[in-house]
């Protein structure tokens, strides 16, 4: 239903086996890109899902393991003839930043529209998903992104009957339609019960552990999070850096719950981030070490 | 004596297996990078060399696939702790262009000095190397360069005895430098006989085959030439978008007769170059269609 790609593990540089930290959702036929670094656009063909397709790139904050790979992703995304408008998303600045490294991309065959974000947390609408902002702490203004996937309630056969809706209109009200006919006004509302669990990813990286990002990934379906060190004696590092460490990545996921995590921006430093696994599933059990391109599908809850 | 490494072989995208082009050349501890695409710092980690003794870094023309790797690769020098200046020549625009692209790598512990291109050709001195960029033809303004060691005469140990130099001073009259002592100047032409040859490699991507590449690359030791397309059918094609088929370099090669060749600015499309190997053949025996990372090892003459 909604599937997820985790590009890259890496921090501040690429390397020869690791890419770095972005993150693809696919949903619809749409696609949605968090942070764009440097080889992020062959990490996306290694894993051979498209560039032409993305149609919303949310950025985290403009160091350029981030978002080097701009120029590039757009060039390709114009050789593959893409021509719909493209809506970028990020911290203030947006435009300024994106216009600077085109300079070296300057002709694309689509519109690019800038949302800047304006304050600690910002809800807004992509299609059918509902995509959350939160500010976190870096050294420079960063966000983290939650995305949601609603859910509506279960269609009740017994209640169109009882209320004699004629079933032509059933499969309208279930999808959410109001109808009306001969001056009756049907709505989901009066077919459909209580709002069921959707699906939830929170996404987060470069930042210290701050309490709104446990409140994001309370109960996420998916937590994706930074876990920049795992040795013990870098806890000052990255305080410092304005990072975090995997035992306080993991110290994040006893508080929010979140079914399953997957850590990343490792250090270039950090040759075998699995070697802290005990470590921090003793915190929190369950928790993923992934390698660059973990794919997830995530589905509704069967019910 | 001068090392060579061509870090990938790739035109318009980074691919998988395929880094963008760029030139590598090391030289009595010094390193001249000629291109920096994205991914180049990758592959120059994947070869073992050191980004952080990059003194000179050229660049042939200012599309996305030739300098999209500046901000990354600069993070990395200043990463490694890099405090001296950095030399980088281009076409005009060239200051313009890199500090756009500094947007996202704005703190770095090293200046960056600008050369920009006045003309068709210009020659300078980099150390013992004569540099000289000459205007290609492309979409965009674009230059080749040319790197030069000259070789200074045989020290002929006769005439020093003839004309009573004192031994001690042998060795720097060797290393061309001049001396005094009592009165007396001792110049390097009093002992060295007439220049020898040197090392000459020349760089070409993205032109048209125009006359000024097979006079710049007139018996080089080593010539590195675009080769975007290899299929006959792609002639049309390199034409238009001012590039060249492996045939017309190879006809370059017949005029220039170099030594050694090695082609590049393989087009995403063109999968297996090396399936044209008999045709450029034909033309000019013993040209290479290298893989990414080929390292020479270039050395004056045996005499």
């Amino acid at each position: 239903m909604i599937d997820v790609c985790l590009l890259g593990t890496g921090g501040m540089m690429p390397l020869p086996d690791r890419w770095l930290t972005a993150l693809m959702l696919k949903y619809n036929g749409q696609s949605i890109l968090i942070d764009c670094g440097e080889g992020t656009q062959i990490a996306l063909r290694e894993v051979g899902w498209s560039a032409k397709q993305i149609d919303l790139m949310c950025f985290t904050h403009y160091h350029a393991d981030h978002i080097s790979g701009l120029p590039g992703m757009l060039l390709t995304m114009g050789n593959a003839e893409r021509t719909e408008p493209l809506l970028m998303v990020g911290p203030k600045g947006l435009e300024r930043v994106v216009n600077s490294l085109r300079s070296i991309a300057p002709e694309l065959p689509f519109e690019i529209r800038f949302k800047e974000l304006p304050g600690d947390e910002d809800t807004f609408d992509f299609g059918d998903l509902e995509i959350t902002a939160f500010k976190v702490l870096h050294k420079l203004t960063c966000y983290g992104y939650t995305v949601k996937l609603k859910r509506k309630g279960r269609f009740s056969v017994d209640r169109a009957k009882q209320q004699n809706i004629p079933l032509k209109f059933w499969n309208r009200l279930q999808h959410g339609e109001t109808v009306e006919e001969g001056g009756v006004t049907y709505t989901p509302s009066m077919v459909l019960g209580e709002e069921r669990k959707g699906l939830h990813i929170t996404y987060c990286t470069d930042t210290r552990p701050v309490p709104q990002i446990a409140e994001q990934a309370k109960d996420a379906d998916l937590f994706i999070c930074e876990g920049m060190y795992g040795d013990k004696d870098c806890a000052e590092k990255a305080a410092g850096y304005k990072h975090m460490t995997m035992q306080e990545a993991a110290r994040i996921c006893e508080k929010a719950r979140p079914k399953e995590v997957w850590l990343t921006h490792f250090s270039p430093s950090m040759m075998k981030p699995k070697q802290y696994m005990d470590e921090i599933d003793a915190i929190y059990p369950g928790i993923i070490i992934p390698k660059d391109g973990r794919i997830k599908e995530l589905n509704f809850d069967e019910e």
